[in-house]
């Protein structure tokens, strides 16, 4: 279960946020039952020993980057599952991949709806973690609003349950909601008990491009004003044209934007709702908008929105940014992103997850280039400041992690921080649970 | 703001819990903003003064219990409410009630899902406190899944805003999820940022009626295992019987149950779930069952089963229960309800939110008959035992107030009960907030 070896070490120092700053674990342990994550805890508890615990390392903020003398706890073989079609419900271990869990119930003809990007190669556990997004939120909800209850390893090595397969408990504090989006920084989590859906409808599909990104934004509160999408995706002319380089799908590299937009409402009501959409998309002023109701060419425009991260990659290292604005402020927002590029001189694409607000701004920068790379790190921090004076917030889904953390008290004040605090010391009063991380 | 004359403050002793225990508050406080809460608490917090929050008094476990030489803050006075029709959210102050919330908004085309059955007289911020229920969770989920933001007065009286108007938001800790359901122990809530949806569209309607508790429990599996009714409603025959008493609507007095299914997808698709509800009745055995569309005979249905507390309570006053079970056990809960009730020979009426395993028995009982009550209260204790043994819990949607609190280490364990005292001694570390309530 312990691995010294600094070549594996090696590969669990950093998570997708490429922390420059990650350090050299103690040690690697990878518990397979939940008795041993108690054990290892307990041990780290009695000798003051630091853990990070960690998922698939697919975090984007740096919560799992290794720490100089910690321990990094890896929940990778934490795979159980069992599905109940009665309660609906599953109950899952942290290791298991979404895309597992995902096809897992959907065997049994349910659906768990959280859907990152990175759901093929992101964990449950760290979804958890992290209270992770995706692109199904807009209609269906974070991971938080499918926990129903969970196992979890406390600072002294002590494992709790809390919750449980009951769609209503209002017995004691809410736990279990605590934990989610802790990012570590309160327990460890070794089972979930995840609420599911009934298979998702099929979904209509319509996209359409945008000569201006003012036009683009109109067209996205004129669908939440009119309905709730079961997607509705952006991305900018950046990102266009790099999808377009690598898929050759016959995008329109002139477009300032493009959105995608799904509806899953029942049978022929999900084309109803697509055409409402896509006369707001017209109306909005779309140089080009159409609809499918085609599964997979409407999975293969998903796709093309998914692919815009690993596309933009290939111009170069990419800062990730995750800020959140309330809906009516997301034109203030995507402009005020490409005056700081101008600003800066950087090369910044945004994506979104236009439906709820929450935007993924991708700064390109060549970390050989210390004067480019400062630029980028200084636009990094501008695009947080910026959505916080729009009334936003610096994470919609990625965690605070050691990235943003010096930006979380401008979001949310002292009061708050001290909030905070009061409850990670009542919890881990060594702070040996993912110190660094939030706080 | 401060009242202290005594026939103002014996109608704020108790709430409809009526616990017998109730003290008589030093002095009751109805402040008109959040300023003046704070103002309060912080004198409280100096003086070391108990607080006991209040929002309509519509409790039913005794969280708003009156205390020898406390204060009685009621938010009663803390009525704004702003909608935001582009974010689909509402800012309301506490003291408004559900039905008001839902009236402002409906206003606006909008949509507050949760729904008590109490909703016309019970406040939003009670709602919030407790992490109330209703009829429609068994599609819509519960209170705490529409508390985007808060603004909450902590113990030393300092207010803090958490969360706010965005779908997404991973910065810093759940804190928000946090104070929802802590029935006022860990801070007084002044303001809620609620997420809303589009208007519920037009529902079908199915009623059924079933020889045995067993064909009834049959029927409610098959339905939540094919599709999310967006009710489902059950009633035994004390009630149906009690209901008939006041009503006179024809419903069948020799029936062991009654369900009231519904389904408000979108346009005819209504109809399709209700004729799959129907079906599901009549294979497991209905001795009578139909659907209607007609919006108004659906109402009257739902109407009557809100009725039937009302209706058992003409025949003594009720001792009543909250508690829920994973579905699968459903038919063991109802049917060791009505063993207890035989063993202790007091009348139990069992009405449940029958697709969230969520059951309100209701022990009728006569107060001035010490033997008579001294079984009522073993039934009630033996009934949330019996949940426990079942996987469930003590409180689906009520709280655990005072008159549950005795139970609720049996459910959740002493580690749990640890975990709760720790950050209850953190936030709270004089114990001023609503003490004797939860722990």
């Amino acid at each position: 279960m312990v691995v010294t070896d600094p070549d594996i070490l090696g590969a669990y120092r950093q998570d997708r946020a490429f922390d420059p700053a990650a350090g050299t674990a103690l040690a690697l342990v990878r518990p397979t039952t939940t008795a041993q994550v108690s054990a290892v805890v307990r041990w780290a508890h009695e000798h003051r020993v630091p853990i990070v615990p960690r998922g698939a390392g697919t975090g984007l903020s740096g919560g799992s980057t290794a720490q100089h003398g910690a321990l990094v706890l890896s929940t990778e073989k934490l795979r159980d599952i069992s599905v109940d079609t009665v309660t609906r419900t599953a109950v899952v271990q942290p290791g298991l991949l979404n895309a597992e869990v995902k096809r897992a119930v959907a065997e049994h003809g349910l659906w768990y709806p959280p859907d990152p990007s990175s759901f093929e190669i992101c964990s449950i556990g760290g979804n958890a973690a992290t209270n992770a997004g995706g692109l199904c939120c807009v209609k269906y909800g974070v991971t938080t609003d499918y926990v129903l209850g969970m196992e979890v390893v406390l600072a002294d090595g002590t494992a709790v349950r809390l919750g449980g397969p009951r769609l209503k408990d209002a017995a004691g504090l809410s736990l279990t909601k605590l934990f989610v989006g802790s990012e570590g920084t309160l327990g460890i989590i070794t089972e979930l008990t995840l609420r599911l859906l009934p298979a998702q409808p099929p979904q209509s599909t319509v996209v359409a491009t945008f000569p201006t990104l003012t036009a683009a934004t109109d067209a996205i509160l004129a669908i939440t004003g009119a309905l709730r999408p079961s997607m509705l995706e952006f991305m900018d002319s950046v990102a266009i044209n790099a999808v377009e380089d690598e898929l050759r799908m016959g995008l329109d590299r002139e477009a300032a934007g493009l959105l995608v937009a799904r509806s899953d409402a029942p049978g022929e009501h999900a084309g109803y709702e697509a055409d409402i959409m896509l006369a707001a998309c017209e109306k909005a002023g779309a140089t080009e908008a159409f609809r499918t109701d085609d599964e997979e060419e409407g999975e293969a425009f998903c796709a093309a929105r998914r692919f815009a991260i690993p596309a933009v990659e290939r111009k170069g290292p990419l800062l990730l940014e995750d800020v959140g604005v309330p809906l009516p402020r997301l034109g203030d927002l995507v402009n005020g992103i490409a005056e700081i590029a101008r600003h800066r001189a950087v090369l910044i694409s945004v994506i979104a997850h236009a439906g709820d607000g929450n935007t993924h701004p991708l700064i390109v920068h060549d970390p050989n280039n210390p004067d480019e790379s400062e630029r980028a790190h200084l636009a990094f921090g501008e695009i947080m400041d910026l959505a916080i004076s729009l009334g936003g917030t610096i994470t919609g889904e990625h965690g605070v992690g050691r990235l943003k953390k010096a930006w979380l008290p401008d979001q949310v004040g002292p009061d708050v921080m001290a909030l905070t605090r009061t409850i990670k010391n009542a919890l881990d009063p060594h702070g040996i649970l993912n110190p660094g991380a939030v706080l």
